[in-house]
């Protein structure tokens, strides 16, 4: 079983990815010494998939449980869900000895997180992500938010799981366009740390059309690994964002966001709109970052064969792209800081990057790739 | 200036107390360095009375700031006015290099550094309490909540201020019955640590009946001084309440807790509460503890002559009282750590004081004394 361990210090844990880990978390987070009750908080989705799996394995190895649910979707991650569900745990009996483990995709891992977080002021929390994109990015990391009406992720903490625990095997389950979105993290990972699996991301696009089979799961651990290996890495370097080596992970987020604010939910996926903003981010790179034409094709290829979005749906304004992105969380006192990149694999933040360089990115948006 | 300082690592701060201090506001964030935009948030007494004070001292510094109002009371300290509140500062265009600015007693204190705990994952605060209670005890140590329904400062986090502004004149607006609940904290102080303290505050009690006089303040920091010592050195030695010693300074409120809950909000005041708290926890402390009937007497006759209550009102249920001290997060696993005197001075957690003991305390509080 890969095993990734990040190392900070008393915040130190382990990601274990395995086929049919849900049947193990009970295990592991005995081997944790986690004691005192559960609270399993799931989505609407998952629940009904995996929801009594995980309990199971929990009550197996001793622990009580309690089971809370919110309706799945991102319309859900925001404070008045944060505030039915603590009642909720509080109303279980849940105290200060008493652990959360967040089940779901990126949505059911920062809440979760977040309620973990806060909840009798900080107890622990396991990740159990259950999407591409939870499984090779956002279980990994400590990062937990809610948004507010002003913007997503605006509220939130730095709350480090005590372990992450990754099975393949429930991606089976996910629509294809929700296993592409995900990819679109891993081509970022590639972009910014390890071109090299370039190559590999463009032969499996050629296995989503058909969505995930066990037999492509099989292989699967290797890549998540990778992937997953190197959020590791960066968050190890700076756990808090202060350094600024975390923020190259933002790399094509800075105009994704915008964009992906900028639509009705459900419009564009999370990673539809960063593949969006890493052709953004690409061509600025090349116009002042001396990214070269080749490197800025090998990406924009994987992109297309994993068939997300490259072009800016016409109806899209880019000045109501521009007034989200500026209300996003990475501009700061009005200024923004933009993730380029030299080469691939070289990434680096510009200050010089200005709202006219970006609104001239969004109508190379317009053109076809 | 009296100053104390808390040692704790990179989380050190100091906490200042002089006459007038309102108006050094700005000064004290330019000597920390504090930059970007201040958020001020305070409540709806205290805003129109030192709100433009303290907006003044940090304009005056160079900070630009916004005002954030809420409604005076605990009822406001909840996650529907933080939501308002971090909207509120979202559109005003807050973001991480801004700072908040805590104006006011315990509530505001609580919820904006609660508030500076998650907004953007955590932005750095000051607090300028403006209540004894807020001045002596809960502006220092880092403890942030908001109450929900299933119970008080059940979700929080703990966040250190970057410092603790007191200004005693601002003692002068408060209403005698909200002086004598501040006392309350500084008797509880003076029961688990410092009993000489005592008759300081036998003495403060004849100042009482007609609220403190500016006469009366000046004499105030030695003793407001003395307390937040208490305070600081305990919060150093167990700052996120690990070890045991800061649960020291929950004397008195276990049943404290449950009594001002089974209430309507407003009908007990947080210290009042304590007051009757203590007398039940003296009760036990001589049942069960082997402190002196003097030692006990001691302390009562402060609570007296400060006209704190100390008998039961008739219409209050302890069988209420007791459920809602169960929902109390110093509960655990069903189970309560309460703490007793051996004498004064010498505070220690019994895990022996059972529910039956804890309702013959309540019973003991239908007594006169």
């Amino acid at each position: 079983m890969p095993t990734i361990s990040l190392s900070l210090g008393s915040r130190s844990y382990d990601v274990h990815a395995a086929n049919d880990l849900l049947d193990g978390v009970g295990y592991a987070c005995s081997r944790l010494r986690l004691q005192g009750r559960a609270a399993i908080i799931t989505d609407s989705c998952v629940y009904p998939l995996y929801g009594s799996r995980v309990q199971a394995s929990l009550e197996d190895a001793g622990f009580s449980t309690s089971v809370h649910v919110f309706e799945a979707g991102e319309q859900s991650k925001n404070l008045s869900t944060v505030e039915t569900l603590v009642d909720e745990m509080a109303q279980a009996g849940h105290d200060r000895s008493s652990f959360v483990v967040a089940l779901g995709g990126g949505v059911a891992g920062d809440m979760a997180g977040f309620i973990a977080a806060i909840y009798y002021r900080g107890i622990p929390f396991v990740q159990v992500p259950t999407t591409v994109m939870a499984q090779v990015d956002s279980s990994v990391g400590g990062k937990t938010a809610v948004d507010i009406a002003a913007g997503k992720n605006l509220i939130g903490a730095f709350h480090q799981p005590k372990v992450v625990l990754v099975d393949p095997t429930t991606l089976v389950t996910l629509p294809t366009r929700v296993l592409r979105e995900g990819a679109a993290e891993m081509v970022k990972h590639a972009a910014i740390r390890k071109p090299g699996m370039l190559r590999v991301l463009r032969e499996l696009a050629d296995e989503m059309p058909l969505g995930f089979t066990l037999d492509t799961i099989a292989s699967l651990p290797q890549i998540m690994t990778e992937n997953i290996e190197i959020k590791a890495r960066i968050v190890e370097e700076d756990e808090q964002e202060t350094s600024g080596v975390r923020a190259f992970l933002n790399f094509g987020h800075t105009l994704g966001h915008g964009i992906e604010a900028s639509v009705p939910y459900g419009e564009l996926l999370h990673g539809e709109a960063v593949s969006l903003g890493m052709r953004a981010a690409l061509y600025l790179s090349r116009r002042y970052a001396g990214l070269s034409a080749s490197a800025e094709r090998e990406v924009l290829d994987v992109l297309k064969a994993l068939e997300l979005p490259l072009v800016l749906p016409g109806h899209i304004d880019p000045a109501k792209v521009m007034e989200c992105a500026a209300r996003d969380k990475k501009f700061m006192g009005g200024a923004v800081r933009f993730v380029l990149l030299r080469q691939l694999g070289k990434p680096f933040i510009s200050e010089s990057i200005t709202r006219e360089d970006m609104h001239e990115a969004l109508m190379h948006l317009r053109t076809p790739v």
